[in-house]
């Protein structure tokens, strides 16, 4: 959708310097921006990009605005005007609404809503107004979708789950599965346990492709308001996930853990069963997160990498660590006996 | 589904104490179950709540029935009886028989199967009595699934894949695509060995959402009876896994690996090709196994997460654990000069 | 389908010894191949199993020819010949040409292309000569699927995504979802950068079943010529993946990385964002990679696995490799101040 810097300022805020006449199409980084789209400067490590780039105009902090060779929109935070100017270019007509004719709908669904083709709507499930379901979702008996949310296309959501306003859920997502719990059998087979909690789904939430959110086990499985899941993510049952938490691909959270609020968990993070994790705590990819942490701040446990032959090297002392531990204990009781005797000699 | 405390006892068996005729609707945890609920004590650790609960009954082991402030069923193993229970009470009517006029069908089916919306069931394909297929499944030509298996809406069965009985697979789970295996040519590119074999999957098996296990290369991929997987787990071509082994979710498996019976697999965890892991072998979440384990017992394999800082200091060692091991056994050499000179003169 | 010897050694070279008109009907191992399957030996580690082999033939090199029992087509590269003929033996008749009556298709599609049930072909999509989609899948408007591709049955393509030649895509895979990019108000909350880029997919690619590749933010995603992709793979959005690549599964690739051509990278491994790998780097399972590697070799970052109460022994020592390193210095402080002093009394 092309705009002009005007109206973008009338939307958005920020100071125009420049021709508000000028037309954007989209957006683009300053390094490939055309002249009929936006750019934006908002790590200061692309600031030499600057002087040189060909785009329309540039989003910036006041403190760039001078060396801007283009048409500038100064704002304290250029990232956030980025984000949201890059929502409004990028609009495109939401499906029409009305129900495709190969789908199987056996509930009620506002007038509003886009039932794609091949969809299974079950039994009992209540859509918001102006829901978008992509071809060939299903939703179980008794789901429920708020308004303005969208399902894209694959997406499965079993019996009696909930997923609140404005949620965006991409291909492959399934939600509502059963959790993984057994108890044994003195002979080692498993004995299933009903899983009859729900998904509890906030506002605001975005779920990635192929992520995976279990049902409770006895109560439900809860996702607050505003959390960001990235795809292939695995969310046992039981789990609660805090307000505007975030999480990158491949993170596994194991069933009964609790997230804090605002916390980030880097890509293929995995976190234990029945721990806490405080609010704005920030696990690095590839940790695994083994006990509660109760104090917010970074948390990492991971490897440095290295070339093979040296890590062939180093990594096997780790197999004899406790005997390095106990020979430096060794060393320093021997230093310690013969140091006085040498003192008094000298 | 309501049902009476001597109902229980007469299907299930234990000791009744109180009220027969009390009715409970569903289970619940000690903490928050209500008059009409089932409640059990299985973890010692929770043993303080028994006292508050109002739970209409509770199940529990002998030595806690005296502290029991409701009706309590009296058995030695509360948590497979609570399993057992969880699994009646959450009994719910299954599908009506019949194919789903929308669904494309191939094949006969028998009378007692239940077909759902959308589904494809291609040519020669077997299914057993009582079977449910959920919407949208697809099953390839040649596809068996045993007698009374559940499969939820979304799964995939490629071409000659074969399914046991009582079978529970979840939405998005893809058996017999093609296992991983190329030849490569001396320019770089990768040449497909065609993968011929199947997935045989055994009774009672339980897969989880979007876990995939492709097909054999030449033989066939072999889960035995009993073996349950969680979410999002990875099976490679050829591997087999042991009767009752259990595996939690994001788990991967290398091509050729062969994991024992009675096994269990924390979240996460990789195998690599061309292992063998016996009975009985149960690994970490988190933990690589690299190499063949002979010998029952629990294997672990990953590293202490800690504060950002903490580990830059720490970690940033591994990267010379092979010099501190040297430098330590230079020290042991200067100091074994040293003391006998020292004692000679003492 | 079953082939004469001297019609394999027609097709793809090689020296026939024995009988040209002996006929197999597909390929197995040295040891459970039966006398109408061709074998091969490629790995020394089987030449064992030579002499008893019940194959109708074996395909191997010059060296091992004396010792095959069976008539043999020697070449240098069994291997990569054993692959060849694996697919020639393995061909199974192409799904017949045309758009099943319950696929919904809003595009011209060729005469030549296989369209399965329930599938929906969006609006403007494009796709080549003979190929096949399987059953329900999902390409959204402006897709594009080239020459003799096959899509597995549950693949779904998102908007404007272009697939190349010869593609295999395995069931439940995603491709062109949103990458995962978000800037953040100052209250937490999370506000969503539009992703307009696509996923570029070239010629000869494998992609598995449930392996998610996101749409680029600005620019596109791009997947090199030949790339081979196993099951569970996430790519992030803008990343690039250079010709010939090779990823085993679960492998997690963060948003805007490089890998160059010809690398390798091993199952569960995760690269981090914002990296740029040279071509012919191999990493190794489980590594994380968390800074550019700019020379071709091999990379590793494991901790080995151990049983369980030697690993709670030593892996608690990695808290305290900082202060470990500061007592070896200590030590070698202190033992350097005795040694002159002992001498000089010596």
């Amino acid at each position: 959708m092309a705009r002009s810097l005007a109206e973008i300022v009338a939307r958005f805020g920020g100071e125009l310097r420049g021709d508000g006449a000028r037309v954007v199409a989209g957006l683009a980084t300053l390094e490939t921006a055309r002249a009929d789209q936006l750019a934006f400067l908002a790590n200061p490590k692309y600031r030499g990009q600057l002087a040189a780039t060909r785009a329309g105009a540039v989003i910036l902090a006041a403190e760039m605005a001078r060396h801007c060779p283009a048409a500038a929109i100064v704002t304290p935070q250029p990232y956030l005007y980025f984000a949201r100017v890059s929502q409004w270019l990028a609009e495109t007509p939401p499906p029409p609404p009305g129900i495709h004719p190969s789908a199987v709908v056996e509930s009620a669904v506002p007038a509003s809503a886009s039932i794609g083709p091949q969809c299974w709507i079950g039994p009992d499930v209540e859509l918001g107004e102006n829901v978008v379901i992509g071809a060939q979702c299903r939703l179980g008996p008794g789901v429920a979708i708020g308004a303005e949310s969208c399902l894209y296309p694959g997406v499965t959501v079993y019996h009696g789950c909930r997923i609140g306003r404005r949620a965006i859920v991409h291909g492959g997502a399934v939600i509502g599965a059963d959790g993984f719990g057994f108890a044994r059998e003195a002979d080692g087979a498993w004995v299933k346990i009903a899983q009859t909690g729900r998904v509890l789904v906030g506002d605001d939430v975005e779920i990635g492709a192929n992520t995976t959110i279990d049902r409770g086990a006895l109560e439900d499985t809860v996702i607050e308001d505003g959390v960001k899941l990235d795809n292939q993510i695995q969310i046992g049952h039981n789990v609660r996930i805090g307000r505007n938490t975030a999480m990158a691909g491949c993170v596994g959270i194991a069933g009964s853990a609790k997230v804090g609020a605002g916390c980030t968990v880097g890509g293929g993070a995995i976190i234990l069963g029945h721990l806490e994790l405080a609010d704005n705590v920030h696990v690095s990819s590839g940790t695994l997160v083994a006990k509660s942490i109760a104090t917010p701040g970074s948390y990492t446990g991971t490897v440095p990498f290295m070339a093979h032959d040296d890590w062939l090297k180093n990594f096997s002392r780790l197999r004899h660590l406790d005997a390095m531990a106990d020979k430096i204990r060794a060393l320093e009781k021997r230093l310690a006996q013969l140091e006085p005797l040498l003192e008094k000699k000298s």
